[in-house]
């Protein structure tokens, strides 16, 4: 069971290759109908997205930037290649952002603006409005963090500080078209979240945006400049975000290439083809790890008890991201934790393996991907001395499983789709 | 939808009623080939379950007594209703025990002892082994949840201090036959555990439950004639609780006649006939509630997004009972809870009515079973005033569903099989 859990997870990879998936997407395109194509984008998987491009396209690419972080590089000949900061962005990063919204901005009816996006995109294309600065930014981020803001609302405000995100890319491209390959880092995949949809419609405002600011009470701390624009907005004196419906997007498509969806999906089909009845769960799991954890166990107990929900061999599959409440000074990731509350769980019990790991091939500040146990896994650790109880209590998974040899090391694997978690289950 | 979650629950709630259920099982008896009829038991729902047993015996019952708690009552001919306390055991329970125990060492060849077990039949049949008093069991019970003891290992040693827990009415009763008819409230419907298993082989041993003492460091600190009666036993010197495979199990039936399981099941079976295609997650679900709450909305979202793990219309289901983490000083119970949390998370979808009642018909301190709540929720809560965030922040949820009138209040239903959840989900 445990090559078999492997082997999902492997499928679960292919599916979310940046190179395979973008390759696979753009030969399903019709790139004989543009006159020039103009590569952008931005991401810790843009340089993959960018040699796969080239691949594709060959001398068919007109001229070409791509924002990647600094050692996440690719061989490219066409394309240029701008490493620069993550998480937290730099003035290397505004000079490409710019370099790309004038290559946007040249496109013509005809043309065609290849955007590839992936996870990290967003910090990877910082281009503050006129009059705002990085640091203004940043200091706007953080008073909002503080005050307990959420995603959504922080990046309702953000986008209004921004020339490029919430769907302003697309309408510098316009009247060019505009294909958009998303390999999407985000639950549900979102198009105006991945990346801050440079090329997506926004929905907030300028008007939702300061009603954030307000909400938290911050109208008299955000930066002066902030203030200054956000108002600006609401009186109608700067250029709202584009709108869905906006005939700027009317030449727009954006395509999820690679998602947790699509990777849970692959793995389903690799599971089928193992002898397992496949059931997906949800790709959308957020939650605290060990409780999740549990109601995994709980669907396989069922499972083997009454057959249901599916009659065994069965792979439950769920993705998605969840949370650790840090309550030791272990050292683990989200799914090493996973698989050891699952072996809790699941102690005594035959015929059943918790496997959980990232897409991106860590895990918390580790080497691990995740790692996976049986209903054996316990007692053999207690063999070794190590106590499955407290080392969880300790957030300590990774010093669980390291002795154990059931750790999943994929060294880095240049794509980030979130989590993979399997719970395979067989009659015994 | 509310209309359909309220009928489904119904449907739970008359295959855990314990009249129906003690007839349904005693119709399909063979009844004729026993001499005689004893009929004992103890538990919240016995006097119903003695109620249906005359219904279907007649003058054929030859004696019996039942142990139930007080005001729990129903009307008996010939099976003698003994009322005592509960949680907490008291001399009548004794009494009451003293007598079963009788009747059941009086039952011969060829009779049948029916022994009728429903939730609090631990408490209610209590009979101290031989210089072993109530208050010993309860002071080293103390003792042991006071270290962190698990239930499992308190019932190990419970069942040690007992004359007729741990299959030990079972063997007084040999070499009649014994039919045991169970109304589980635990997770899983193990036998040995339910009503502490007087009719169910004992897995724990003097050994193991002396064992639990010495984990937690007890030995001096256990009461002097506990400490006697384990060593004595550890030495042989007490008849051990009897074993599977033990003769005096020979001519013994333990039949669950209602539990999670078949609630659920009954569930199902109403939600198909309604036209949802029934998905049952799990029967063995704990965990933190609002974490809970939230994978089955991510399953629900699933279906909608994707339609996996199954097509809408579904009506995924799970039952057990999970747990409240207290945080504030609100009221309610772990169902409200749920329905609350699920709120915050379906809020602004369409087609989606999430569901959670206790088939005992009440929910924590309040007169409700449980609640409900759909995408429309929160907004219609907001009207009123009623913030859910900040309700459930304060474990508050029963004073946001009772101005919305989406409490779903039953009354006392006489049985408790744990709780019954549901998510329908219908494409819009």
């Amino acid at each position: 069971m445990r090559a078999h859990a492997r082997a999902i997870f492997r499928a679960s990879l292919v599916a979310a290759n940046p190179e395979a998936s973008v390759e696979r997407a753009l030969r399903r395109l019709p790139l004989d109908r543009y006159r020039r194509i103009f590569v952008v984008g931005a991401g810790k998987a843009s340089a993959a997205m960018a040699r796969a491009s080239e691949r594709v396209l060959g001398r068919r690419v007109t001229a070409g930037l791509i924002n990647t972080k600094d050692g996440h590089l690719a061989p490219l000949k066409r394309i240029v290649l701008n490493e620069c900061s993550h998480p937290v962005p730099d003035e290397r990063g505004v000079e490409g952002a710019r370099r790309i919204m004038e290559l946007a901005r040249g496109a013509e009816a005809g043309d065609l603006v290849l955007c590839l996006i992936s996870g990290g995109g967003s910090a990877l294309l910082p281009a503050p409005a006129e009059g705002i600065t990085l640091e203004l930014k940043q200091e706007t981020t953080r008073l909002l963090l503080a005050c307990g803001a959420t995603i959504h609302e922080i990046n309702a405000v953000r986008k209004h500080l921004s020339a490029i995100k919430g769907g302003q890319l697309a309408r510098l491209a316009a009247p060019a078209s505009v294909v958009a390959l998303l390999l999407s880092d985000v639950i549900g995949d979102p198009l105006d979240v991945i990346g801050s949809g440079p090329t997506a419609p926004d929905e907030a405002t300028f008007g939702s945006a300061w009603a954030v600011v307000v909400k938290y009470g911050l109208e008299g701390k955000v930066p002066a400049a902030v203030r200054t624009r956000l108002l600006a907005g609401v009186a109608g004196q700067e250029a709202e975000t584009p709108k869905a419906g906006d005939a700027c997007f009317r030449r727009v498509k954006n395509l999820i290439v690679g998602s947790n969806r699509l990777a849970v999906q692959a793995a389903a089909a690799k599971a089928k083809e193992l002898g397992y009845r496949p059931l997906v769960l949800s790709t959308t799991i957020d939650g605290e790890t060990r409780e999740i954890a549990a109601m995994h166990c709980a669907i396989a107990r069922e499972v083997l008890a009454t057959g249901r929900p599916a009659k065994a061999p069965v792979c439950l599959i769920s993705g998605g991201e969840t949370t650790v409440t840090i309550r030791g000074d272990g050292l683990g990731g989200r799914n090493q934790e996973f698989a050891l509350a699952a072996a809790l769980q699941i102690q005594g019990m035959a015929g059943v393996l918790a496997f959980s790991a990232g897409t991106d091939g860590t895990d918390g500040p580790t080497d691990a991907a995740g790692a996976m146990a049986d209903g054996a896994t316990t007692e053999k650790a207690a063999a070794l001395g190590l106590n499955a109880a407290a080392l969880l209590a300790n957030n300590d998974s990774y010093r669980f499983f390291e002795p154990l040899g059931d750790l999943i090391m994929t060294g880095p694997t240049g794509t980030n789709v979130m989590d993979v978690r399997l719970l395979l289950v067989r009659r015994y």
